[in-house]
């Protein structure tokens, strides 16, 4: 495989990328655009596919601010990664069950988490791969790491989906609109109402049943397509890339520069919400170069608690069944 | 004055800078460096002074994307620009009345906005000159245009501020605090306690008594501290730039690209909070190519809006005695 | 189709794609990711698709600074586009002659071109649909538009590649190697030797050979792993897409920012080095807001005079069978 | 002195700027305007400017990325920066003679340069005070560094502003003019006429005497107008600050990214061009995160290699009566 010649030294915000799909490929070239890492490391078992990718992500160098990049089949290249993001996962066989699919993941995971951590003992591991509050913990287990060192992209993409929707109702640009979706990645995932925000101005100051089962102005559409999206993005154009993408590059900024933003992401949640396994989903995570350092515990409602709470048993429920 | 030949077009992203003091060149660095405008064309009457800064910034071109840059003292080379923004404005002299200085700004903006309206008839303005509020009320009237195109940075930078300051609070990045200063650029700004959130909760649900006077937390401390701060950098360093440039910046930049933010400008308020008179404050702006589309109506205290309605009071009575 | 409602004005830096496969889309997505254009409208027969894609990147909106996207299969929305690239064409079917496809690719433009030039008279033409030098020619008699304003993607992309195998032999960054390949895009590209430099100093300096036959150093076979690369990576992955995007990206930007930056584009070379014919190829040319305001004729070899001027008569061939 | 309470970790891209005059402050703007530091610590004598500074850019966090800034008197908040920027100097007092201003400024650095090295032993040193050859060399001196890791911005903004006017000349973005300044930094520097090129075409091609005694087009004109305009800027607006703060800002891209860009810069050049003595001066040299690790040497004219060792020659000649 041709790759740039290894040299002693590690840059100060090497990050590798372990899977080139869809989604791991759309990762590494949102990072490479926006100039968030000095050094990148590609990581698959697809030489051919691998070696391609890097190939065409290495000609465009010539248009940008210059980085390393390298890729190969060997974790040993991936070695001083302040951060590597999985993306590699299993697909659903036809007639395969759920649980058996997790173990498929579960296993390819211990494939490559030891071999990660072997090669960056103080990485931070951001998990991407679906189920991925699932993943995360398995990851988790298989890292020998601390909790706050490993996170899952969660509810950043779909906190993302909800603002752009509130921000087209709104007419107002998606960044000045603050809006949160915790819990569970996908369908189960739980929009905090109470938070909606635009300069100041509560949507449920406005409309105190915005949201709930009483809403005349059926804002809770909103989630409802925030959920439908993922699907039908999938039947329109075959997978989703480019917003998780952004949501990764963003996660990926704020641990590499430190910068103690707040994002919606997987963590152990054990004793959040009234929480009693030991889980990961998603909250408002303050995130910087030693990975979460705070949990941002909003105020939710009896329906909102409940429904976190299911999706933390839910999870216990499969995360038990599974063989480490 | 050596500058480029004059072409016959005129780039989409034409901005204007009247005014080459610390605040004004500051400004232009900052649209420089941050590559918001594709033309950028600084106006003053120091000739020496705007020469030495027109070489100096275009020295540092090779170093960036490459815009244009012309300066000299004619307003011609304003033309076709889609948004002027003004830092001219005079230092109160010894013995001289409040009233005096702000009819020495009014006479500097009678020459200045005429001018700048004539060769950009379709231009947005962005007053930056102090006192902001009084200013933009008179340039909007000087200008003949119309309401939503005369924008004062107003509390842009008090909020900033705010946020820096609540930030460091609670150890997050400012940019993931919101908390809005509005009212009077200054002495008599109105810091809204009701919308300081992190990622969801707001501070008045932890605790309801914050920023008001039974608060044992002392939260309104760092509104005093905003308001000091201005003076504070005056003693320190002479004056205030870098914050108030990264302020103009981004209200640049909303301008220009249309993306439909929300900042808090100085804006025409008569009908908004109970204010009865024709006068410019800050309040939250959706911003655009078009200038100020929607103003939004935060929920204020009893407290709030007699306090937005004196400094309207203040300035109507300061503009009924200005000679036009 | 579910896009924004449209308004009445148009921003200053309007760009539209046409054509989302796998090379339209990453363009798509580098614009919007660094942030180039102000609004984008993509346009294409393929609803579904278009519509996941739409969905897609309008969710990642939150995490960039806001632009307006829009997409349809109605050439309205593209309406005061300042530049419209075109990606869309056609692949060979099998047993197809390679000057039926060429017809095919025509008969495409014939379709698109003209509705471009009606909703924006006054545009930028950036063809990147392969074979780009006979389709920006075929893209320029469909217009009706001056030359200057038909430009193909041309060369960029074969002097990026050219550049990083460079940057390689000599580990400096690509941005501080200068080489050009020019003429056609492809397998009779022209790498001009005589330019490489690195810092000032000439490779033809240091190795008067390099390049040609007598070389023993070999430096000709980076031009061979320039056009093999092309191969190379749709038998690896299926599609050249990244450095496209980037190649794109940068010469849209030089263009909606009027930056006078050179890049190897193709445009109209009858008189330029001894070309003879009404074809468009690759030289360094000038890009700014109203196309290509001036192109370098480059001090050519015997030899690369010859290339240059073979791949003009085979096009000029080509295009004598092409029915408008 | 406010600052954030300190961490215990320390960010992968730390910076130290040294000297919160005009062009530091200048540089700490910059470097935080376009995000190419997570962390930056000031650290000055000056304690109420300093404070004044702080604050300023601190306001202005919320609209950009965040980082974190600390300043202060003490070199322990230093502690742990990949590079540290030297911009503190003296002005020549009245009667002064040029020895014992370099004396006063040697002295200065031997208050500062222990210190950086104290708290950070891996440390880069980019030495921008002027006489910044002279300065460089007694900074390395003084430091222990390896020579690679003590550099001098020496002639990057020279070259900066060669390529500025040639691009006027042009008519070209002066990115896309190549040209060198080499030599010291100020009257004595050295243009390289023989690597001044467009797009592959070499000035001295088009016109072999440019920038000699005989040529008639006056090329020369244009590095007496570098020389001419430092003196030019003092005079227009009292200091030169803008370029040169995005000059240093490239080079700390540069390094702390490990880009390997090329950047004629102050380094120790005993061997090169037939220098024979210890002494720091520009050339192009290859940049990364461990400094210089490689020099580019240019092919000079008999003049240009005399121009340059007589600079070597009259440095040595100081440095030899400079008390350490």
């Amino acid at each position: 495989m041709q790759t740039k010649a290894s040299v002693d030294t590690v840059s100060g915000t090497k990050v590798t990328v372990v899977g080139v799909g869809q989604v791991g490929i759309s990762i590494a070239f949102s990072i490479m655009t926006q100039g968030i890492a000095s050094e990148m490391t590609l990581v698959d078992v697809m030489e051919d596919k691998l070696k391609g990718e890097l190939m065409d992500l290495q000609h465009g160098l010539t248009f940008l601010d210059n980085m390393k990049i390298t890729a190969g089949s060997d974790y040993a290249l991936s070695a001083g990664s302040k951060l590597c993001i999985v993306t590699a996962g299993a697909q659903m066989r036809e007639g395969e069950s759920r649980l058996d699919l997790d173990q498929r993941n579960t296993n390819i995971l211990k494939d490559i988490i030891p071999k990660l951590v072997q090669y960056s003992p103080d990485t931070i591991l951001l998990i991407v791969s679906d189920p991925v509050d699932l993943l995360t913990y398995v990851a988790w287990k298989l890292s020998g790491l601390p909790k706050e060192r490993v996170i899952g992209s969660g509810t950043n993409v779909d906190s993302s989906r909800f603002r752009f929707l509130l921000s087209e109702r709104f007419d107002v640009a998606p960044t000045s609109i603050h809006g949160w979706i915790i819990g569970e990645h996908g369908d189960s995932s739980v929009p905090v109402w109470s938070g909606v925000d635009v300069a100041g101005v509560r949507l449920r100051d406005l409309n105190p049943t915005a949201g709930t089962s009483e809403d005349t102005e059926n804002w809770n559409s909103i989630h409802r397509q925030v959920i439908q999206s993922a699907y039908e993005i999938i039947r329109l154009k075959g997978y989703p890339s480019w917003a998780m993408a952004l949501s990764v590059s963003v996660l990926t900024r704020a641990i590499l520069n430190n910068t103690r933003n707040v994002y919606a992401v997987s963590t152990f949640v054990e004793g959040i919400h009234g929480v009693q396994y030991p889980v990961f989903l998603s909250v408002p995570c303050v995130l910087g170069e030693n990975g979460i350092t705070d949990v941002i515990q909003q105020t939710l409602t009896e329906d909102e608690r409940t429904q976190f709470q299911k999706s933390a048993a839910t999870l216990n429920e499969v995360q038990s069944n599974l063989v480490f």
